[in-house]
């Protein structure tokens, strides 16, 4: 099989998404890519995650175009090629409507940074982009869903390398790291942090933010130059 | 065993209900139909699923009458005839009293349709048939209720075909669909749809509905005549 | 071993608190009682689930004194001792600090009865005892904890064969039937109906009961003389 | 191995932690003291607990230097070793950032003693220390989340050894007992006690604690000179 290391990551991400606890049936899809080859791979679309095999796979360029592979990829396709085409240093991206991560997204809110769980993963809250524009909904929608994640990063001034999860209105979460693996990773941060501030306010509807001194302590202990968290590999 | 790959499907069917957390109990009943025949399948009442056996599914007609089989049927039974017999696309239902499509039932209210996972199943409120009057309850009761769903959709102007699932207040869900599985299928979305639409309003109490494009394209591309979700088949 | 079959009765109920997801360590206990002995059997105090054995089973009489047995008996006994000596119809009590049932306990309030799962168990509100005098608590505790669950019981006009379920006031729920198992299951079933009225409630605060005739009709189509759900038997 | 009983008890209590439901990835860390050696057991910083192996438990001493082991020791040793240093009665120490817990720490709330399951453990609200001061946070940070501990415990009047939890504001809760699994214990108890008093909170904002009395007699039944709750071994 061709690409078979990439589909082989491809695959492994995307059957931790129902261990995990992160969708639904079919709710939900995981990319990797291969940047000497400019190839991601793809869930196809409408596959349940126990039928999955490997060979179900799909290969796309950064346009969107199928390399190989047999089956149709997820319809978010285009969301996951604008991402690594305008996005260098990703190696993975997630997608999922995990509950909590939707509610946010339904409600419309940025997710405030309340605490070190939120902040021992980025130091700002995670934001929101606004809903799509009719134009860009009735164009080419999934494209323009990556167009406005800029949209929102280049607004709020955000780095994709320092926030690595973001909510679309009304959808849900979109999430990337260095490898698929990892943005599963912060698929599952991104639901226990959303959890965690809903239940705040719930408690405390004034609840104010974390402040800064702590804010930026624990961020930097784990990805400063000086971060002591881990085993430092 | 006469009636055997029906009583399966049934069965099958009637199995992913606790494997899918929407049953405590015996607190739930699928059906499935065998249109040729004009039968349809369903549980037997107050039977345990750990305990249920192929053999324990009834047959029965649309009219409610036992066709084969030794046990009492589900005291549901005339809802699930009724709807058959008015509504011919469908070829399964589902019933439960899962935990959050009741409280909305309880609370009495449509629930609102506020992101794409909801849009991506229907474009419309999932609405709440009112609580039947009180010579309804008083009269033929299950199949009473049967009617008092029609009388919902009449009033609403909604089509079984494009909104697989209503609420009934003060009591819970039924969900159908093109088979059985389908009808199951439909419940779990509910279910999770409920969930998301009550997290929602606990964050933000005014949030508004999801604007008509973004509505109707997640339902399009879904199941509109130019689809490009799943894998066409 | 003498008692072995009413050990066995106990034990298997006590095991089903686990599984049903109504225990947290050592937080519940069942008991299951032999009227033609005039004794009950119960769990000992403090013994986790994954370790309780048969044996461990202590057998005790109505005024709460052990007829046989190595371990210690339940801290919660004499509320047993109490409910076996003046309600002659029940077979087995169960005790938990399941979450919702605690809550509700905690908040001090009835849970009021919003739909036909409630319904379906008993036609009134879940009735919560209001917190033990002084005088009862620093007396014998638990032994006027019964008495507290008779008065109120007694103040509402209520039947033990009517309503199995009882919340005490800043403590939690106790839950009774013809059987250990019988008891086990409504305490389940409580917990959902209980988790059930919270969302209720959180969704439209405003929520008013399930009306009479529908209250009335799903009781009576289970526990009236002419109940027609389940097998008959 | 050295130690190798020592890093049982911190092993076998560190994999309590995903079976209880109470971590995350890596969100969590137990160590075990040894008195009679004056070194503490604690987990490798960042190792998911499916990988963590026996021989990685790192070997600490009270000034928070390693004794013995590979592996970089937790980011919160520092707060550990304080514990350990001036409260010569624990045994065992437990941080999490489990979902309740957090919430009232984010929210910064002690948690109201509203029922007898909190009684049963504590009779005192469980106390939310203060967020450290910039000046602690930019100073030796893990060290000062230890004497923030005692500020807290002592502006309160609290003895740890009636109070074996405490949260921290912005961050999550440490507990601890006379062993590792003791505090685990209490991690898991404090979970559930933060989440029964939110739902309280949320069916009656103004519930008031419970009374004196009551209160007492559930903590005294347990842990007072005359208890007589478990099998008094």
């Amino acid at each position: 099989m061709t690409y078979q290391s990439l589909r082989e990551e491809c695959y492994e991400a995307n059957m931790q998404l129902p261990k995990l606890g992160l969708v639904l049936f079919t709710f939900g899809n995981v990319s990797a890519v291969d940047r000497s080859q400019a190839v991601f791979a793809i869930k196809p679309s409408g596959v349940p995650y126990e039928f999955l095999k490997l060979e179900d796979i799909v290969i796309m360029d950064y346009d969107a175009k199928v390399v190989d592979g047999k089956m149709r990829p997820s319809s978010d396709t285009k969301t996951h090629a604008q991402l690594y085409k305008n996005w260098e240093g990703i190696g993975g991206i997630t997608h999922t409507h995990s509950t909590y991560a939707v509610a946010w997204s339904q409600a419309g809110l940025d997710i405030p940074i309340f605490g070190t769980t939120h902040a021992d993963h980025t130091h700002q809250d995670i934001p929101c982009a606004p809903v799509l524009t009719d134009e860009m909904i009735e164009g080419d929608y999934e494209f323009e869903t990556g167009n406005q994640i800029f949209n929102c990063f280049a607004d709020k001034g955000l780095s994709y390398k320092e926030m690595e999860m973001v909510l679309l209105q009304n959808h849900g979460p979109f999430t990337w790291g260095k490898t698929a693996e990892k943005s599963v990773y912060s698929a599952a941060v991104l639901e226990e942090v959303a959890r965690m501030a809903y239940l705040t306010l719930q408690i405390n509807p004034n609840t104010p933010r974390i402040k800064d001194t702590l804010r930026l302590k624990h961020y930097e202990r784990k990805h400063g130059k000086n971060a002591y968290y881990g085993q430092g590999c």
